[in-house]
């Protein structure tokens, strides 16, 4: 290919962040085009795909062109001219922060952390995304701003919470994404949608200026089209913030220099189905570990016989429950914005709750805490399928089970990649996960890259491309 | 004095832990003969003081006995025959851990995280000291112990809740004591009886073994007649328990290295009879703060402004009760053993707040973090008395007010040390304390120390010797 030959609008809605500052590094392609080709693409797809929630005209483009003037005298910084999607959870100076719910529409004055780190990195940000309201969820079916669709299979859940900003990405709308995660919400959408995810080490990126859902519990998660974005992306966002109180100065090496791909100790739990994991994923999961042989070193069979998945996960959503309870309060009083009454019921179920139920609850994580402590001593990386199941089609409810595999790294403050590992009868996507003791995040996105190479995924482009 | 007379038996009570190391290491006195004259003045005094509550007949000798046996071929440890008390909510083998309740009396089978480590540094263990029933109250005036009477005024508390524990030292009943404190209840005793205090950063010593009261608050704490003698402690007990889920890794080096002594910034709060300090307190501290012009530097008044004592005191309680609901509920029901109709009224006030209430309560603990953080980066180290007020009588309740000063360090995870200023009207000692960012444990020691040996306080003995 000639190197001046102009990229095909495809190609750049498929390319990964490192790609796409690779082209725009040589000059092949410029932010404003990039820009024109995901704002064509949004104008053609989003209307049905329902990704986005919140666009302003022109908004892409000024921010694009400004990049382009930048590119000839250098650049701002690491993601200069990306196109980036935001969950719609996050402070962004002069727009509302709805989080899916309903009249939230006072524009906010200060931008989050994350938008704050993104601008400075010269990111292009293209608008908010679809979520579920108030982030309880995992269907991204909003009752005030309509669902959106699995990219790989229309009227299918892209996930959720953050499944508008994993339908973006996937459909090529974003170069990447920034979402949050509390159980789950950014890695059940990555393993729908068939792209990667990191959540990241608890209090590892500053989540001032997010929505809280529980601070305990709340991470900024990241979602792109290979483990290499996601560890950029990572780098412009992490770090100690003063302003944060759940932020940390970092007690470990951010990666344990102990444990490399190829010289691991990769735990496996015994018995999939018992844990409420379906057939078809489990043959999935299995096929793409039969591929791993070397990238995944001695493999140690785990005793979780001591874990009630679905337990804990109750006790996290608790923990969120209640505190959403607090902070929405005055939404669930003002009757001219009605909340759905699926929400108003997670939440007066929370109401019914005693503060020594919440406690009670909180004491489940120290126990996560303990026990992911005690698994990282004798393994480097937990490796399992990131959700019991496929998409499910949007007309029914989500399973109950969805944010089970997810759900404890959430609750003991640990990392967590998802990556594609294969698909589902139908076509649907399904992600491995790879959890690993606090503070390995860059480790964990090593071998998740080293693994994505071998498994080297056919792209199942989505058919709405 | 010559060098090898015999050493008075109310020196040997009055001693520091680093004076009585001293004498055992040049032979002055033996463990043995340690223990006796402590095991006499228990037998004389205790019965009146009421500070221990489970002692076994021959123990203290028995581990004098192995001690004196051990120094003939050097020691175990820093604190090899050193008697220390021990608040009666930490477990130790063998006995039961009634923490202040009625009906336990069933031994438990593994020492806390603290007794293994004094057995380990060869202290020779006392007894158990009294406390308020399940550690929530601040007067150590137990329904079913009974009360501790202050050392400096019977029928005056000794504070609470470790009470006993703070008595014990003043008293010269232990040279030493470790207890817990979760909003002041090591710094409250400490103040009322003239002893020094630190509650550590949290996460820095192991809680395990100890009764959780709101984990996110609890600390053990130290009891010791110098400030150097908390640090022997505090070096003997501190350091990361991998099966504690509080337990942290340094994050920050153990003493900050640009700051010190002489050369710092003190802040003082502006008007301290606006938080409710009563006058006579306030007069001890103005004098005693006269009396330290070189010591504590620069001195800057600090903004409290936005900062509610009373307020943030209740969102820790609410934590400590809600949580303590949850640990406590078989006592409740449990009607052959019935918990006082006070702490039955506590649990049912925390019983009827709803998780919101504890979701939004512990949100003041991250507000009282970042207050702490943005404070810390103005000054080095905050003075301000201990408590608002001096000894209550035990015939009447505890003030309102009495954690107000000590609880916002709780609240934001930061060390505090008490040293005794000087006495009240009717010889009541009152403390000054210092409250220092996380992690500045030593230097607030060192700090302590400078201040208590220019303050040189006339050793008010107890009328009880």
């Amino acid at each position: 290919m000639n190197s001046t030959a102009p990229i095909a609008d495809i190609d750049l809605r498929r390319a990964s962040v490192c790609q796409l500052l690779h082209w725009l590094a040589v000059g092949r392609v410029q932010p404003q085009a990039l820009a024109d080709t995901y704002q064509a693409a949004i104008e053609r797809i989003n209307p049905e795909l329902n990704a986005y929630v919140d666009l302003r005209p022109g908004l892409l483009q000024e921010q694009a062109r400004t990049a382009t003037h930048r590119r000839r005298d250098g650049v701002l910084g690491r993601l200069d001219g990306i196109p980036i999607a935001l969950k719609d959870n996050f402070d962004m100076a002069g727009w509302p922060t709805r989080a899916g719910l309903p009249g939230r529409e006072e524009p906010v004055q200060e931008d989050s952390h994350v938008v704050a780190r993104l601008r400075a990195s010269g990111a292009v940000l293209v608008g908010k995304t679809n979520m579920d309201e108030a982030a309880l969820g995992a269907a991204t079916d909003n009752p005030h701003s309509g669902p959106t669709h699995n990219p790989y299979r229309h009227d299918y859940s892209a996930g959720g919470s953050s499944g508008g900003a994993a339908a973006a990405v996937a459909a090529g709308l974003a170069a990447a994404a920034v979402g949050s995660d509390s159980l789950g919400s950014i890695r059940i959408p990555a393993s729908y949608c068939g792209v990667y995810a990191l959540k990241p080490t608890h209090g590892e990126i500053s989540t001032r200026g997010m929505l809280p859902a529980a601070r305990r519990l709340d991470a900024v998660g990241l979602l792109a089209r290979s483990a290499n974005d996601l560890t950029v992306l990572l780098q412009v966002l992490a770090g100690y913030d003063a302003d944060d109180a759940r932020s940390r100065r970092r007690r470990v090496a951010f990666s344990p220099p102990d444990w490399e791909p190829g010289n691991l100790r990769a735990g496996l739990l015994p018995d999939l189905a018992a844990v409420g994991v379906e057939a078809d994923v489990i043959e999935v999961f299995e096929a793409a570990l039969a591929r791993l042989p070397r990238e995944l070193g001695e493999r140690r069979t785990v005793d979780f016989s001591d874990w009630n998945f679905a337990r804990t996960r109750r006790a996290g959503l608790l923990l969120m429950e209640a505190e959403m309870l607090g902070t929405f309060a005055p939404d669930l009083a003002d009757t001219s914005r009605p909340v759905s009454p699926r929400l108003r019921q997670m939440l007066e179920y929370a109401a019914r709750k005693s503060a020594a139920d919440y406690a009670m609850a909180d004491r489940v994580l120290d126990a996560a805490t303990l026990k992911m402590r005690r698994l990282f001593a004798q393994i480097d990386v937990l490796v399992l399928p990131t959700t019991p199941q496929g998409a499910f089609p949007l007309d029914g409810p989500a399973p109950d089970s969805v944010a089970d595999l997810t759900s404890f790294a959430s609750l003991a403050g640990c990392p967590a990649v998802s990556i594609p590992m294969g698909a589902l009868p139908g076509g649907r996507p399904i992600g491995m996960q790879f959890v690993g003791a606090r503070g390995s995040d860059l480790r964990l996105l090593e071998l998740a890259a080293v693994c994505a190479s071998t498994l080297d995924m056919e792209p199942i482009y989505p058919a709405i491309a």
